[in-house]
């Protein structure tokens, strides 16, 4: 049998907070349970790290059910949490649990669950009926409050500092896949708990394609390299595009990294409360157009930054509806891709603020500042 | 509307044979169509790199679906593949072929698919019923092959080579999460894509957790440290722990050190063709709970290793069925931990062989070996 234990510690202003958010809009979708399998939201809930876990939402509580290789992290992080600690399949003790409560109705996370263990948990939890619901705490992490920014403030350092020690290494015959290895090092010696996302590192044509796996190209003189990285610190996720160049920059990867700087920074400046992500990725996809690269500028132009590296919302000429608000984190990053030959992409993270916006990343996009000599 | 390319070309014989294999599981499940959602089986049916896909395997064909993003790896790594190239959800793409094809009942791999997924597939796929299948290509992996054999090695000789490298570098006051950059960087240096799993370094008490997270403690003057890594490479796993201690061994940890070596050497030992994991597991166990530290080995003695860094066969007190076949790769890694004290566990990655086993890796397991001058 499942092992509960009760705390009765009221949970730290932040959390309870999060939590009060949670349950209000719960109640209004009339679950009287919410199951929190996403570990990102359920990290942002309690602070809990630990995986394979999840939270169960009720109206007046929030338990934890995880296993004993996360009994420390719990007491650390949030001992004011009751926990559910499984003998076995959690499908079973998350089911018992719903029982226990004698919750009728409970939403569940259908994008965050698969179908084995929904199949397995409907049995568990009956008579629990399980809903899918409508995204609860997706709507709450859009806006960024002081404790997340001073973690995402952190991630971008991090990554930055790692890219500048990255660049001081780079040497002629070095392969893609060296200085991608390079730049997490950097970055994990920082504090980094690993890298956002698979760094991309790109020479020469390779960075024509907008998701270009680090390989065996190396670098050469002249070389035009693309790096597309970030760090995970907390959880939270940096996300930057910087161009390195070798000696020289060929002429064709010269103009069009104008076209897209130029393009960028209108873009960034676009950046206001009130305005779509619809709005910002037209100002730089007009730019890029005027300037005859319309047709190799085929992705958005940014998306939502925090514990996800994607997320909403997204700023893209398919987000038509959802205007930016005050301390929404985005990227700003268009790019244009010549087959054959190359590509450029310029990216920096953006806070919406109150009366527009401030760019939180500080690395240089000045073209000479990335030649290395 | 998705685009569909038709391939002439032949299976190379390696994916043709896998092919053949997992039809003929299908076929007996009476499936018209097997879809295969997991990365790792659909790059073991045919090579394919690319995330965010999938394979619809029918009596005749195979069908990869995939988006523009993985163009140029579909071209290179598995050109005979017909390809659904989708322009929207995948979901929608792999509905539309199931119709074009007129399959009437379609296996899916419910470990493999979120629910969501599951939901919008069942409406896109109409009249195609979607069932539950029981695992098809698990049974394949089982047992590697050459060519996996030749993969698994040199992951195995990157860990090690990596792990050589990291040692020359460790000084008293560095983190254990210095040390966990500085291991998967010479990793990453030496071809690894990345860890095979979230290395574990643990000093002097925190190696008493089985999951430790390095953190910030630090290298000491008679440190005893665990590591816990591996290498991934081409997509196989590697899976080593080793000890190291700084200067000096204390001596409560050099007793449970001789415990766990003898163990892990009887297990090992032990490995040969129609043996069950039970079997193997109650070896490294009886000696154990003989030197008086039975309660200290919570966890199973090894598991299988091959794509998926735990996959079946377990070497557990739980796997009393299934026994070990000639290719089955397997851990062994028996483990003492005193809690406040510190923890030994020593791994090594054994194949079965058709007259007993071979340990694939060579790091050596003496205890003067690990001691840090």
């Amino acid at each position: 049998m499942a092992r509960t234990n009760k705390k009765k510690n009221a949970a730290p202003k932040l959390y309870a907070d999060r939590l009060a958010a949670a349950r209000e809009r719960m109640a209004s979708k009339k679950l009287a349970g919410y199951l929190v399998t996403n570990h990102m939201d359920y990290h942002y809930l309690t602070g809990f790290t630990g995986e394979d876990s999840a939270l169960l939402l009720t109206p007046r509580r929030a338990y934890v059910i995880s296993d004993t290789r996360f009994e420390e992290a719990l007491r650390q992080e949030c001992p004011w949490v009751p926990t559910v600690m499984r003998k076995a399949l959690i499908e079973d003790a998350i089911g018992a649990l719903c029982g226990r409560l004698k919750l009728d109705r409970v939403g569940i996370q259908a994008d965050h669950m698969t179908l084995s263990s929904h199949q397995t948990l409907r049995k568990a939890a009956k008579p629990t009926k399980l809903v899918s619901a409508p995204p609860i705490v997706n709507g709450q992490r859009l806006c960024k409050d002081n404790s997340e920014l001073k973690i995402l403030d952190q991630a971008i350092k991090i990554a930055q500092d790692a890219f500048k020690a990255m660049c001081r290494s780079i040497r002629v015959g070095q392969t893609e896949q060296q200085l991608a290895a390079r730049l997490e090092y950097e970055m994990q010696k920082r504090g980094a708990t690993g890298p956002a996302f698979p760094t991309i590192v790109a020479e020469g044509p390779n960075a024509a394609l907008p998701h270009a796996h680090p390989g065996a190209r190396k670098v050469k003189k002249g070389s035009a390299i693309l790096f597309d990285w970030g760090a995970t610190y907390r959880f939270y996720r940096s996300d930057l595009t910087r161009m390195v160049f070798v000696g020289t920059i060929p002429p064709k990867i010269r103009k069009i990294y104008g076209v897209v700087l130029e393009a960028q920074q209108k873009a960034i400046a676009a950046i206001r409360p009130g305005v779509r992500g619809f709005d910002v990725d037209g100002v730089a996809r007009k730019h890029i157009k005027k300037a005859g690269y319309g047709k190799y500028f085929g992705h958005g132009t940014g998306h939502g930054l925090g514990l996800d590296v994607h997320e909403a919302p997204a700023v893209s000429f398919r987000s038509q509806k959802e205007k930016l608000e005050p301390g929404m984190v985005v990227t700003v990053e268009p790019g244009i891709y010549l087959p054959g030959i190359g590509g450029v992409r310029i990216e920096d993270d953006v806070l919406v603020t109150a009366d527009g916006h401030r760019v939180l990343s500080s690395l240089s996009t000045e073209m000479s500042d990335a030649v290395l000599k």
